[in-house]
Formats: structure tokens, sequence, C-alpha cells
């Protein structure tokens, strides 16, 4: 969905002081910038701020390629650490993908259909299955058996390929195969898996399962970024849907899927938007 | 809300069998009995056939005392476990209580405006913080001061007290203190707890600081029996709320005691209607 | 998702009586069928019963053209309506739609990873925007250009390209043409529809308009069968997502696609797994 | 729950200009206040502004009674309406009601319990039903029966009533009865009521069997500020759950009682945070 005019997105964090939001502010209209969002998060307790604010590159007097320098005058001796994103640049994400379909196809359609203003420029696998996933959406696959022996060289292939392609976010659409510690050290807050659970219950293989065997009386699903330690990095997004004692294992799975494809998307939409800090552990999501 | 008319209500279950369901009713309907609700499931997977039988007593031609003998001739050949109740007796339940009151608060206007049809004789409590609600709503209080030294002889005496007093079910409304073996060895199935988070997620103490740490975006509370196992027993019920980052813990806490009372409240009223099977770790639950 | 064996499906309702349960298992057990699933639903008000039954055909002793008879035989003296379905016949389904493509991707793509096992003969249009959809997926695509003087004559030519096509299921998935009396007639209880609100609130068009004029604090959707009235068809399945003041028209409509697509799935689903009874206004939906 | 510091809390709203957050936030800054929370939202359509400030008071160098007048010298510069709160105030509630009590056992528990910090000097009834709850929680009860003829007369007693009691909020809690026009133009925005329904789908009398006739899969409850026009003031909170086929009416008003409960208590708990602005026919609800 691309807007109608470019904007420049910050997403800064750091000690809270008095003046903090006017300086930002202030910088922005000193520059000739238009906000047109502004989201501000102060975590009291720890006197941390963190914020999000965007604002209409028309009217600006600072070059594109001068704005992160000018940024950094004003930001730094706040003690603000920051990113800056355009809307107007094109996100490349790759899609790792397995056996299952749901969430691919998912993705595909948002992005074809243009819900999504994002590149996919590579599906990478470590099965063949859904080759002809890739075929229809016409986009490149590419099969990476994986085995112990084999992995942490395939996966210095993959990075080489990402970064050719010049991926800036992986999506691991139920990928069956844990992250080596390369990957994971290349791409920081830069992978987003989905796990078919509510994290922390049930992490590992087969929630669906364990859930069925606790008796929970809803399931749910985890999309988080991922980090050296298996399903234990930042929660992005979580929902649930309720089951009962009739709701076998089959059938957690197949409504589970839905539950999955949404959950997901939503994380990377809200990673896309710029809407994601990770803070430590946690994150903060700007709605 | 008590029926107009008087009905039986039986709860069996046991190896499914071609004409089991065919059988429990026409022995139903030869007694004169008008069936009111019929709630079947079958595990088929285990081959295993769980019911819920409701039926009018007005036009039963056995006697009330004869009935569960009668029953038993039908069941037992079936290989039928069950249970009978009687939807005009009147269940007695102790609450169990330590400083937080929205539970307590919440089942004693259940009761007092006869939305439920119950009897509480007595509130158990380790602490006397609660001791004014309980005169409020004029129900006896009885302080059982808890250490490690004293614990096994205090609930041998609150043992005694409750079967005294015909205490069918202990429901731990925020009760504070791990119950010991020989308690929950006197009430099987017979004990409902309240835990302030989604379990198997966040057992133990201080859950909302833990969910908290781990970041997660919903929050649960669940009811469950009591079994040996600390927060491991079959869940009866649970629900969620969303929160955000900026939902601090006393925000959780706070939005949490509606979670925790009205999660409780449903698997009371799931028990009282008779509508919960314990199947091992599990609960079947008509609706 | 096929099922390892053939199953017949029998969806009936008519006059509560007191051994028609009885009656409806035992006419299966007595040719041979294996029941899988038997769900039944009382309406004791009305005295009506409602049943859902499932049994393997594998050791069935009529044959599969003689099973409609020999039911009717059973199910008439009882009063009973009943529909026959089998579980490995290809519903065929016609999709309706015109310029938004989020539900015709889902559909297609569960479609396509063959999560439901159905056929797709075409694709009807009153645009063209979505032909290359179509074509991505290897379906056929029909523009049928309407006004209010061609409509009469446009959906006779769609009535009859469907019938020719074998179509039992119309789905309009977002289709923003109101159908005429001649086509609803022609598939009663046929024609799924998803409507962007919840209803009976917001019928019409713009409906995310409306709410947010009227401040509502959650949006939902709403998948029901045609009738003629429009929106006030028997509704099969509804959800809803939270949205606060902060939630512009625009945001409603984005994430108000992702309700749409999976209430529409999920109500096509029920649909398909024979699980649904209209039942005058309203529809009775087995688990 | 009182907090540990006295705050004060300013709800302005107005439209957008460059500075109004930094001279807002300066303003305070200047008087030695320290932020402990900051909301804003901007409608960037209207270019409305809308925020709600907290500072502690502890440090502030203007007398609380000068207070009022310093800010507007700040904010009517720039065209901002506000309201400003002390947190140690202790808002006075009268509650309305007729027969059904759960409402009211919630709203007074809560009170007695201090979970909430507030004071209800006085329960109005047009019925004596709840005579003896008010009585249980040592409350004033008052009797006004209201007829077609009596309406006007004995509302104006109960607006004579309030105002000595100090009342500044009216919570309809389960209210039978229409209020007229001056006690709604006595109590702008500070008159809350509880719908048991899903609005606007099923306003006015017995929304449960309307919902019912209408076979809606979801059932909702609607707080919102009484005005003129019955069922069409502004919604401050909504929820819904999930009901079926096999819910009769009276499933839904029993599981709808716990829905209703928990809507108005989020309500008056966020108007008595003073996180509600009105607009027109919506309200801003900061979280």
């Amino acid at each position: 969905m691309p807007a109608a005019t470019s904007t420049a997105i910050l997403l800064a964090h750091g000690p809270l002081r008095e003046r903090v939001s006017a300086e930002l502010t202030g910088s922005v209209y000193r520059n000739g910038g238009v906000i047109v969002a502004h989201d501000q998060y102060v975590d009291h307790e720890r006197g941390h701020y963190f914020t999000r604010l965007e604002w209409r590159l028309d009217g600006s007097r600072t070059a594109r390629t001068n704005l992160e320098g000018a940024l950094a005058e004003t930001l730094h001796p706040l003690g603000l650490s920051f990113a800056l994103y355009f809307s107007d640049d094109l996100p490349k994400i790759a899609l790792f993908v397995s056996n299952l379909s749901h969430c691919l196809y998912d993705i595909l359609g948002r992005w074809r259909s243009r819900e999504w203003r994002i590149d996919v420029p590579v599906i990478v696998s470590n099965k063949t299955a859904l080759a002809d996933v890739a075929r229809r959406f016409d986009v490149e696959f590419r099969h990476f058996p994986i085995t112990p022996e084999s992995k942490a060289e395939q996966e210095r292939k993959q990075i080489a390929l990402l970064r050719e392609r010049g991926v800036e976010l992986i999506v691991l659409a139920r990928y069956m195969q844990v992250l080596g510690p390369e990957i994971t050290a290349a791409f920081p807050n830069g992978i987003v898996n989905i796990h078919h659970a509510f994290l922390p219950a049930f992490p590992g293989a087969k929630p669906y399962h364990a859930a069925y065997r606790r008796g929970v009386k809803i399931i749910g699903a985890t999309s988080h970024y991922v980090t050296e330690d298996l399903d234990a990095g930042p929660i992005i997004e979580q929902d649930v849907i309720r089951v009962g004692h009739a709701t076998p294992v089959a059938e957690m799975i197949r409504i589970g899927r839905d539950l999955e494809k949404v959950v997901l998307a939503r994380a990377i939409w809200a990673h896309l938007q710029r809407k994601v800090i990770v803070d430590e552990a946690r994150t903060v999501v700007f709605a």
C-alpha cells in the first residue's frame, strides 16, 4: 500500500530526558518536515524513552542522503540510538520454507496483490516440495538440502545468496530447520519466525500434540525474532483460538494454520512499517 | 437458577460400544424419564465414550433412592463408570482465600443474588484480611494460620471441618498456600483452583512478572482441578486478554483480576452443572 | 484433506421423537456402516431434532446408489428431511469476484495446496481486474459486465454456465454486485457471501466507514447464505477484532481483510464438511 | 488503588498546531511538575489534537487552586478545550438499578475491596428489589417509583438528590428506565450505561431475544455515555463472546451477565482514570 507521499521514519530509543520529545520534533520542523505520525512510549521504571517519528519528505530542506547525519547531530547528544527508513524503499524479503505451504501462499498473495509493498527475490528451502508454488508466483526457488554435516556450509552459502540479493528480512514461514549461529548473527533482528504455539508454552517440536496432551482449552501462535536460543527470541505478535476436549490434534493443526498465517503476517507488517523496536528480550510494537 | 422441574444428571464414560447410547436412553425412557439434555463425546482414537444425560424426575417410575442401583444394572454391563446427581441438591462449597478478595466477592455475589444455587457454609483462610468480607455476606470465617510445622495438622483440621459441613467442592479463590497431599487426596476432582497465567506457561509464583519479562502479547488465567502436582491438574477453563509493551506488571495484575474471576466462575459453573468429566490429565467439558 | 476412507454423511432434521437417534444409528449399523461421527442438536422449545451422522462406506452392505432410497425408508416415517453426501465427491465451487483479491487468493491457495479437496472450475467477475490472478492459478476467468439493463440477462447466462460446469456452491468473495432473484432462487442455500461487518450492524455499502462514524470499539465480518433479502440470509460464521479511536477507516479496511478471508474460509469449510443445516433464518453448524 | 503520590491530570483537545505538545509539556516542566504519563492522539484528517497529561503535584510551584488558571493561560491561546482533575479527589458515583443485581454487586465489590478509589453515596432505583444489596454494602438506597405521569417530577427529585450528594457520575447498572431530557442534560458526559448487545446491533429492549432470532454467532455488550437519543451515545467500551445455534436465549442472558459487568467496569474505570475524551459521537479512550 504505497503512501501517496514518501516519508522518512525514525525509530529511536534511549534514556528519558526532559525535552527529548520537543528536541526531536523541533529538529524535524526546522528541516521543513511535516510530521504525519509520532508514537512514543516511556518505560517509567527504567527511565527509558522509545519513539517512532514519521514525516513527509516533500518539503524537506535536507537531502535524503544527508538526513542520517543531520539526525545524528540531534540524537547522539541526547544519548539516543536510532535507525532511519524511507517509506519508498522496497524491502527485500527472503522466504524460508520446508513442506508446509499455508504461510508461503499467504505471503506471496499479499505481495502479488500489492497489499504489501515488498520484493521477494528468492524462496529458500531445505526441501523441494514447494518449488511449484514458487513457480506459480514467478519467484526463484533455491534448494539447500541440509544434513548435520553440511549445515554450516550450506548456511554460509545461504548468507552469501541473501547478501547478493540485498535481502534485509528473512521470514521463516514454517521452516522446519533450526538456524545455526552464523546466520542468526548475520541478520540481527532481521529474521522473523512463526512458532505454532503460545510461547513460552509448548516450545520445540510438535506443540499441538503437547497442547492436546496437556488438555489446554486455547491454542496459540507466536511470531518472534530469531536469536541463537531457539523459541526464546523477542515476541512480536501472538494470537489464540479456543479449542475443546473434542478437538483432536489433526483439527488443531488445521485451525492452527489460519492462526499461524495471520500472526506471522501481522508481525511482518509491523516490522515493515518500522513499528518494532527490540528492547533486550522484549519488543516495543507501536500501534 | 433453580430449574422449574427437578432433574437427574448422569455423567458416564467407558469403552465405546455399538448400542451404548441407545441402551442408556432406552433405560431412561423405560423408567418414565423425559430427557432434557443428552451430550455425548467419543474419543475415536481410544474408542472411549463420554456422556452427560439429564432427565426430568417428575414422571419417573423409580424412586430417587433406587435410581443409582437401577442405573448400575444398565451401565456396569456396558463397562461404564458413572456418577449420578440431582439438580435440586444444593451443592455445598467451601471457599479458601488469603488476602485477595476479587474472586471471593465475585462468588459471594453470585450466590447471594441467586445467580448460583449453592450453599457456602464456610470461608477458610490462612490470613485474617478477608474476615470482614465474610461478615458482610453472613458467612462463617475460619482462620487456619499455617507454618511449615503446623501445615499437616491444620489441614487435617480443615478436612474435619469440611466433612462436618458436608462440603463437596473446595474453591481456591486465590488461596496463596500449596495444599498438602492429605487434603488433595480427600477431595479427588473436588478442588478447583484459579492460576493467574495461561498454563502451562508461567506456573508457580508471580506469573505476571514472568509474563512481563518474557514480553508476551497476551496474558491468561487457568482454572483447574487440584492434584498433588502443583499447577498440573486437569484444566477446566482458560481465557486470555491482550496486553502490550506498554502494559506494566501492575496493570497486568489489575486487568488479570477480571480474567481470573470470570474464568474461575465459568469452571465452577461447569462443575456444578455436572458438565465436567475428568479424563486422566484432561477434562471433557460439555457445552 | 482427503479422508483415508470414504464416508457417507447424512444431514437430517425433523420433529423430536423418542427413539429417533436409536433408529438412525440402528439403520446404519444394520447396513454394516461404522459410525465415525454423530452430532445431534435438539431445540427443546420447538421439539425439533437436528443431526449429522457420518459412517464409513467400506463395510456397507447397501450399494452407494441405493443408499438414499434405503435411508428414506427409515427417515420419512420419522418425519425427517435429509440430505446425503459422500466424502469422496469433489465439490465444485464457483468464485464470484470484483476488484478485491484477498479472499480470492486465500481460497485459491487453500485449493492448490490441497488444504481443501475441492474443484474450482470457473471464476466469475463483473470486472476484469482479477483475470491475472485466475491465470496464475490456472482457472478459467469469465467476465460478465453488468448494467441495470443487462443484469437479468447476464445472470441467466451465469446460471447456465454454472449448471454446465456442475457447480454446487457459489462463493461471493467480495463480489460487489447484488444478486438478482433468479440466481438466488437457482442456488438455495448454495451461495455463501462475506459481508465486511458484524451483521446485523452495518449492512449495505461502506460498513467500515459507518463503523468509524459510530465509534465502535470492535469491528467484524459475517459469512452467510445469500437469500433474496440482502445481508439478511442465515449467518454461518462471524468473527471480530478490536479497534480504537486511533484506527482510521483505511486501517479498518486493512485489518478487516484478514478477518474477512478467515471468516469466509471457515464458513465454506463448514459447508463443505456438510456441517451446516439451515433452520429458517438461522443455521445449525455442527462443531 | 491510591497512587503513592497525588497527580494532576489534564484532558485537552483542539486544533493541531506545530508546537502544541512541546508547549504543554514545557508549561508543566516550568511549574516544577514531573510528568508520569503523556498520551496523545492526532486525528490527521481533521487536524485535531487530543491529549492526556499527568504529572506529580509534589514538586509543583503553583498552588493547586491556581493550577486551572495557569493552564488556561497556556491552553486557551492554543485553542484547546481542557478539563483538570486531581488523582486524590474521591469521585462520587450514584448507581441506578432496577431488578438485576450482577452489575451492582460487581461495582460495590470493587469499591469495598478498594480495587476502586470511589465513593458511592447513594443507590437509586425505580424498584425495591435490590434494597437488601444496598444494606449489605452499607449504602443508602433511595426508591423512586416512576410512572409516565410522575417521571419528570421524580427525575427532578433525583437531580436534586444527586447534586446534594456531590455526585459527578451516574452509572446505569442495568437500570430499566429510559432517562428523560432533564437528567441527561444535567449530567453531560456524566452518565454511563451498559447495553446488553453489540451496538449498533440490537438496540432497545430484549436484545438477546433479537440476537437469537437473527442467529448471530457472537453476542456483545456496550458501555456508552447517555445522550438524549437512546442507545446512540458515544461508545466507551465493547466486548463480545461466542455463542452457537445451541445457545438458547436463557443461556445468552446468563453468559451475557459476565460480559455486561466486565464491559461496564472497564468503561467506568476509563472514565475515572480520566482517560476518556468525548469527540462528538465518538470517544477517544487512552490506553
